[in-house]
C-alpha cells in the first residue's frame, strides 16, 4: 500500500492511517508532496512512479490518496497512468474532495498553459470519508464544501435539501449528521455520473450555479473560495430564471440556507468578470447551457443566449 | 486535427495524410517528433500538451497516429491523458504496430526506470492500415511483424494459419493478400481482448512464444527484433510441449511457415538468458503460465514450473 499525502496532511492524519493498515498486516509506504496547486503537475507524477518503481508497486497493490482535491487529484492520475492502471482508493480529508474529487472518476493535472487540462476517467476502488479528517480542515473550507452538497440538494433531492436547512449549525461544526448528508450527496453525484457518464448535456445539472459563479470567483481574484462563489452564483442564476418566468419562490428559499451556512448571499455587490460568464465549457457559440431549478429537488436545463444572462447580471449588481 | 508523426514516417507519409485530410475540409496541424525508444517518455508528452493547448484543441477534436509503435503508443498516452481523453485514430505504419500497438488500446511510455511502465488503456476510434503505409517500411520490419499474425493464426484460426504458409512470398511482398491478413488477424485479437479484456489469466494465449522469446531477445542483445524471437520462441515452446506429451506434429507445421516467412527455426543455436524465460508477467512464484497449441488454430493454458522449461531449453540447446 503506498499513502500519498502532502506535508500538511501527513502531519495531521498519516500516522494513524499508516499504523492502522501496518496492523491489518499491510506492507505501507507514505509519499509525501508539497503542498498546494504546485504539486498537480506531471513533474509531481513522474517523481511518484519513480517512487512506485523503487518500492516495486504492481498491478496487484493499492495506491491511497489522503488529502484534498490536489492529492486525490494527483494520486488518482498516477494510479491511472502506472502499469496501465492500479487500484486505488481515495481518503479525501476536506468536504470539497468527499463530495466532488472522489466521485465520477476525474483525475486531474495541471499544464503550463491551464488548470486541469490533464487527466483521466479512472474511478477509485472505494471513497472512504472520515469525520476525524474532515474535522481537522479550516472551518471556511468545510462550509464551502458545504455548497457542493447544497447544488446537489437543491437539483435533485429536497429531503436533502431541508435537512441541510434544519442541521446547518450542526453541519458547520462537523456534528452528527454531518456525515449522513455527506454519504447522501457522494450517492447522488454517483448515481447521475454513472447513468450518464458520457453524456455531455446531462452533466448540466452539475454546473448550476457555475455559469455566474465562476465569473464572480474571477472577479474576486481569488479573494472568495469555489464553493462560496457557487452559492452567490446559484443565487444569481434562480432570479434570472425567477424573472425570465421559469419558477418562482425558489431564490428566497436558497438564500435562507446560503445564510444558514454562514455565507453571503449578496451576489449583487460582487465584482464579476462578465468575460467568465458561462465559461468556456457551458457555451455553445453565443449560447450557453443552463440548468435551474423549478422545484426545490429537481432541475431543468435550458440553451440560452450568453448575452441575455449578462445583461441581467450587469443590470442587477450594486456595486 | 493533429497528425503526430516522427521524422522519417513524416517525411514519408504526413504530405499525402495532411492534405487529403484538408481537402476533405479539416483544419489540420502536424507535429513532428524524433524518431525511436526515446519519444516515449513523459517530457514528450508534456511538449504535445503544449502544441495541442496553442492550436485551441478541445474533445471535439481528433488525434491521428501515423507511425510504427513507438508514435502510436505516444499519441494514444496523450490523446487519453488530455483533458481527459479526447478521440483519436491510429495510423499504424509497420505490420507490428498494425496488429500489436493499436489493438486493445494499450498505450504506453518509457519511465526512467524500465520501459512501458507508463500507459492507459484507451482504445482508438478506428485503426486505419494503408496498403502503401506498410511497403514503406525496412522488409525485415515487415516479416518480424507478420509473426504476430502468426502466433494469432496459430492459437486460434487454422485457415489463417494455411492462409499465412500458403501465401508466404507474396506476404513477404505486401502483395494483394496482405491486407486481408492483417485485418483477420486484427479482428482475432480485437474479438480477444474484448472477450476477457480484464481477465489476464485469458490474455496468456498472446503470451505464446514470448516465455522462451524473450529470453533469446535478451540474449541477443538487440541482434533480433522482437518477432523474430517470438518465432524461435513459439518453436522451443512447442517442442517443449510435444516432449511433455500435450501435443504432437505441431512444431514441424510451425517451423514449415517460419522457414517460408524466411526466418531462422534455429532456436537452439540461439544465446538464450536463462534468467529471463518467463519474465515476469508470466511467473507466479515458481511456476508460469504456459500458453501451448494442442492443434493448429486451438491453444491451452497450463501452469508449469519455470524450472523444467529452463532445464529442458537448456539440454537441447546445441550453441
Amino acid at each position: 500500500v503506498v499513502v500519498i499525502a502532502d506535508e500538511a496532511v501527513a502531519a495531521l492524519h498519516a500516522t494513524a492511517l499508516v499504523t492502522s493498515l501496518r496492523d491489518a498486516g499491510k506492507s505501507v509506504s507514505l509519499q509525501v508532496v508539497p503542498p498546494g496547486e504546485e504539486s498537480k503537475v506531471l513533474s509531481m507524477a513522474a517523481m511518484l512512479y519513480g517512487r512506485l518503481l523503487e518500492h516495486g508497486v504492481d498491478r496487484h497493490d493499492l495506491i491511497v490518496a489522503l488529502g484534498g482535491g490536489v492529492v486525490c487529484d494527483l494520486a488518482g492520475f498516477v494510479a491511472s497512468t502506472f502499469l496501465r492502471g492500479i487500484p486505488h482508493l481515495q481518503v479525501p480529508t476536506t468536504t470539497l474532495a468527499a463530495i466532488d474529487a472522489t466521485i465520477g472518476g476525474k483525475t486531474a493535472l495541471h499544464a503550463p498553459f491551464g488548470k486541469n487540462l490533464i487527466g483521466t476517467t479512472y474511478p477509485p476502488k472505494a471513497v472512504l470519508i472520515a469525520g476525524t479528517h474532515l474535522a481537522s480542515q479550516p472551518r471556511r473550507e468545510h462550509t464551502a464544501g458545504l455548497v457542493e452538497a447544497l447544488k446537489l440538494a437543491a437539483t435533485l433531492d429536497a429531503t436533502l435539501f431541508d435537512t441541510i436547512g434544519r442541521e446547518a449549525s450542526r453541519l458547520l461544526a462537523c456534528a452528527e449528521p454531518t456525515l449522513n448528508v455527506l454519504r447522501r450527496a457522494v450517492v447522488l453525484k454517483a448515481d447521475l455520473l454513472g447513468r450518464h457518464d458520457f453524456v455531455a448535456g446531462e452533466r448540466t445539472v452539475l454546473s448550476f450555479g457555475h455559469c455566474v459563479g465562476e465569473a464572480i470567483e474571477a472577479g474576486a481574484e481569488h479573494r472568495l473560495l469555489h464553493g462560496e462563489a457557487v452559492a452567490l452564483g446559484m443565487l444569481a442564476e434562480t432570479e434570472w430564471a425567477e424573472a425570465e418566468g421559469w419558477c418562482a419562490g425558489i431564490s428566497g428559499a436558497l438564500a435562507t440556507v446560503v445564510r444558514a451556512l454562514g455565507l453571503s448571499n449578496d451576489w449583487r455587490a460582487c465584482a464579476i468578470d462578465e468575460r467568465g460568464i458561462g465559461g468556456e465549457a457551458k457555451r455553445r457559440g453565443s449560447n450557453l447551457r443552463l440548468a435551474y431549478v423549478p422545484r426545490i429537488g429537481s432541475h431543468e436545463v435550458r440553451t440560452v443566449p450568453a448575452a441575455a444572462l449578462i445583461e441581467f447580471v450587469r443590470r442587477r449588481r450594486t456595486p
